[in-house]
């Protein structure tokens, strides 16, 4: 089969993914299944990945090298091992990104990202760039009925760390609350749109991008900012005195201590972008009472919800098509913001 | 100034209030407001007022009456005790129906409507069917810029219950998950629209009359069902084996016995309705491990929530105008459902 | 191996389980593993079965019989399937009750009471009565160093039940809360100590009989009442308006109708003993705004932490040991409640 | 009457309180009361007060100078505002440091610290360091018969500020879940017991003095340490993995950027202590998915909660007494850290 294959890191990105023939995933494990590949997103993660930015945490010694990228992946299934009960050749399935025990504590609360035996295709091990992709019937949801792989796939990982962070955020975002979403790209988008499908709150979007700017306010956002030096100061004003929920999907190049300083007291900033670092004195968080906190990837039960919510037209994914050997320009055109929205391969 | 008052209590509903003409409330305590009403909404516990149903709680030997009714009331601030800092004359509010005092744990807690010390105007002292109506501080909402006191007298009682018994059901209801509201009057079409506004749930929506049929779906009722008498079985069907939360507006009639039959297991079924009696075996609350539990009249906080709602278009009231003067011919009209939504009397 | 089986179902319960040879089970699926049993503990659910209360759910024709007893089963595993990891031969281990499929919605939200596929050993079919045992892996739980299964074996499924009842109830239980709790057998003494491990309430047990009555004094217990006619009476004067959380594990003869009007305004009852009718008005739910619900047999997650409890020396089972041959008088001695705590069986 | 009078703001705190005769406080407003002071706690914040460190925040120009100290007061009722309805003179009281409006939305939602028109006496207003004491209604809770002001009076601030934090920890902590505690001071022991109160946990306690040490012992503490350089270590292996909430009650000195490195996958942070500087990068945030907030004073009802739990023996505040004009003395001691627990100011 066709696949997408990394053959080093690159600090400065000057790789490219090689299209090669490879043999095809075989099930080896009563649990596993393999899926004939319908589309697989592409995600910043895959940019940090080919930085290196992984490396040490997954493949200290490159040895892993070359695997297939892809990790949101959604497709049909082709076949299943022995004990695989739940889907059947033919099924149109999204895959969640982990493939977790089901057995460990972490596991039996649900937090599958949490598996202590997890394995994520797609960094370290083959992912979804491909023809084909092998992963085990627990990261498996069928999709509903008039729902294409293509029109979800990049759920399977975007989609749902931005509804994660939505749905935390939800918990504490009573109506005439406010919440500021920094980045409105593949997660941000996602996270816009399930804040105001599961909350009552009011939207604040902030984006340097004018393509990202015109989405957010197309799908209903009750201000758009343009995240100008001022941004800080039009948030206070709009809120009176800060956001009950910041979430920042940028992480790093100075926006992380930007963000902070726009939660109302008693709020909550979701650091969902990475590679910045968050400076922030100890009294500041006493007095103004705030929280920062991560998060990661959302977990199986949150991939559901989401696509029940896609299901319903309320949250859809807004991306652009790529054929699986174009995937370099693809990449190129991410990394330069050359489209809103999410970029898709389609094998 | 011109009020209505009631008389008598009988449980044939025999009886008219009288339009009278009495002095105007005066203030005599330091946090007391007088208040010029604009509208005051009419509500079914005004029915179970007059039929006598609450007389042997709060009026025992009816030594209260005569006295004003009204406890949904909404204008303008007319003159405020010394030391009132919050609101002044000329002020357009919204009346929580309960004076609470703030000082008691309940209060403390936030739950006016279980304060020890509360005062319930409409109900054995005198409300707002009438030019002038006295309540406190601590009662009073601002109205947000461009909303009249008639748009949302009705949300000071009805709106909030609804509200109140919307905002414990979103807590229970993911997306995907169903919510049954049976009976979509003046309570019903307020909580449809806030379930909508605050979670991600799918609605499904039962009354017997057709213009509240239509009223749900014109809201956006993902279901509208007539109520006949496989209602239970075709909510069995469409949920696949019971809905997470069923609301019932009635309570009496039957109705609510018919209800927990449709709570799938794990679910929670809110009484919000009342006239009835439950009657439910132990060993099918076990098994299915259901949760039944009445829903009583939000709090402030809730209220000021549901004028955020309002003030940002997700939730309005649908409401038929009726004169003070013609008080009887409303409560005539609400017994035999001749208006959707709620009836609201304008001095 | 020698076995305790059932042959009949009798209202009355004239019948006696018969002990017998019968060939040990054997391995079949992957994840399937076989336990050496160390100890059985004997359930009210047990004698419910015999009486025929549970055969029209899950044996309507009796063709399942006769089966092997016993769901509250720990001991040694003694062999393991194909796929299974997390414990090996030798391994001393406690067995929820449920053999979940941990692919469907309910297992992946951690509820699997509510698995759709799920398997309850004991009822319908062969449980741990017996010297062997089997189940799945997911079912299994390795106990702590020093822990040995004849001290906790009733965990499983009294522990559990009892347990989830009081996490329940300690959400709703600030310091200064009341509880109370309707008979202290083999549930209620474990949801008395485990309240008082997770919780800073103030508890009230109730218990007809003496034996009980030192054991909850025993296990401190801030009041204990002997249930008499005027026991609400009491507890009204004790709480000073009622409970915040009634825990009723009678559930029949009328308690469970004595035991929601215990409750204070906005509070709670649990109800975990079945086999009554739980009768109220619903002006009563709605102005007292309570919550009747059911609580069923605790999750994998529930057993967990329960053992992590008991390890900590915070909760222990108080039992009565009985050989496996003398069954059918620790049946005996339990319908005519003539041991504190709960029975076990060692075969 | 006699009062402790601050003069002037000294970052090196080469100042002393001026042991004054100055007029006592007189009732101007319905909802004022006077207190007899019975107990005034000192508190790390007095400290900070003297440093300056407030200065910015609550007294720019040093204009409100002098003014008496002390935010931790209990005592007795002397009298009352014409509009106090709750408590009369000889009442035995401990009073929330924060005078609180009751109208603001804040206070609505029972976060009386996030008061929009607040006081807090002691800080730029005459507080407790004296004979009598001026705050009003909403801010009293009535002892428990047999309970002394000295027993509690640091309950007002040192304790709800441990309380609140160890109530929100709470919830985030299951059986067989640790919970760290870095610095057993008057803050650190009050949270140690009341965890132990509320939750059924593993504790933590890290304190450098041998002191603190033998008093985290005494009070119970699952495991003690000594702060040494492999503390964070340590706090791995005993944990597997690190803990599920880590309360920091040092906020500075390097201690704030240990204690996230402590926190388990998933887990919480507590920032109480205030001084140094967080710095976190995004990515261990993200991966991690941990939080990091701040914790403030707990409000009106923490402060009722904790006060239940005092009266039932299960929190105690362990202190040193001095006399009023021993002032000087006692802050030496403090600073130096010459007691363990609290210090106590008895006029």
């Amino acid at each position: 089969m066709r696949a997408a294959r990394l053959y080093d890191y690159d600090p400065e990105m000057n790789v490219e993914l090689k299209i090669e023939d490879v043999p095809p995933p075989t099930i080896n494990k009563p649990d596993e299944v393999v899926v004939k590949v319908g589309a697989a997103g592409l995600c910043r993660t895959d940019l940090h990945i080919i930085e290196g930015v992984w490396k040490d945490i997954m493949d200290v010694e490159g040895a892993l090298l070359p695997y297939i990228m892809g990790h949101e992946n959604a497709g049909w299934v082709e076949d299943v091992g022995s004990g695989v009960t739940s889907v059947k050749p033919g099924d149109a399935v999204i895959c969640h990104p982990h493939r977790s025990c089901g057995i460990c504590l972490n596991c039996r609360y649900g937090e599958d990202m949490h598996c202590e035996a997890g394995l994520f295709p797609g960094l370290g091990l083959d992912g979804g760039f491909a023809d084909y992709f092998i992963t085990n019937e627990r990261a498996l949801i069928k999709l509903n009925p008039n729902v294409t792989p293509l029109e979800v796939a990049p759920m399977a990982d975007a989609g749902i760390t931005a509804y994660r962070a939505a749905k935390r955020a939800a918990k504490l975002l009573r109506p005439g609350a406010y919440c500021v979403l920094v980045g409105i790209g593949g997660l941000g988008h996602i996270a816009l749109q399930s804040l105001q499908a599961i909350s009552g709150c009011r939207t604040i979007a902030v984006d340097r991008e004018p393509a990202a700017q015109k989405l957010a306010k197309d799908l209903g956002a009750d201000y758009v900012l343009d995240g100008g030096p001022d941004a800080a100061e039009q948030i206070m004003e709009i809120t009176g005195g800060g956001a009950q929920v910041v979430m920042d999907f940028v992480g790093e190049l100075g926006v992380e201590n930007e963000c902070w300083k726009m939660v109302r007291q008693g709020g909550q900033m979701f650091v969902i972008g990475y590679g910045g670092k968050i400076e922030v004195p100890t009294v500041h968080l006493v007095i103004q009472e705030i929280n920062i906190g991560g998060s990661l990837v959302g977990n199986f039960t949150e991939l559901v919800e989401l696509m029940e919510l896609n299901a319903d037209g309320k949250v859809k994914m807004h991306y652009s098509e790529y054929k699986l050997g174009d995937i370099n320009k693809a990449i190129d055109d991410f990394k330069n913001r050359r489209f809103a929205g999410r970029g898709v391969l389609v094998p």
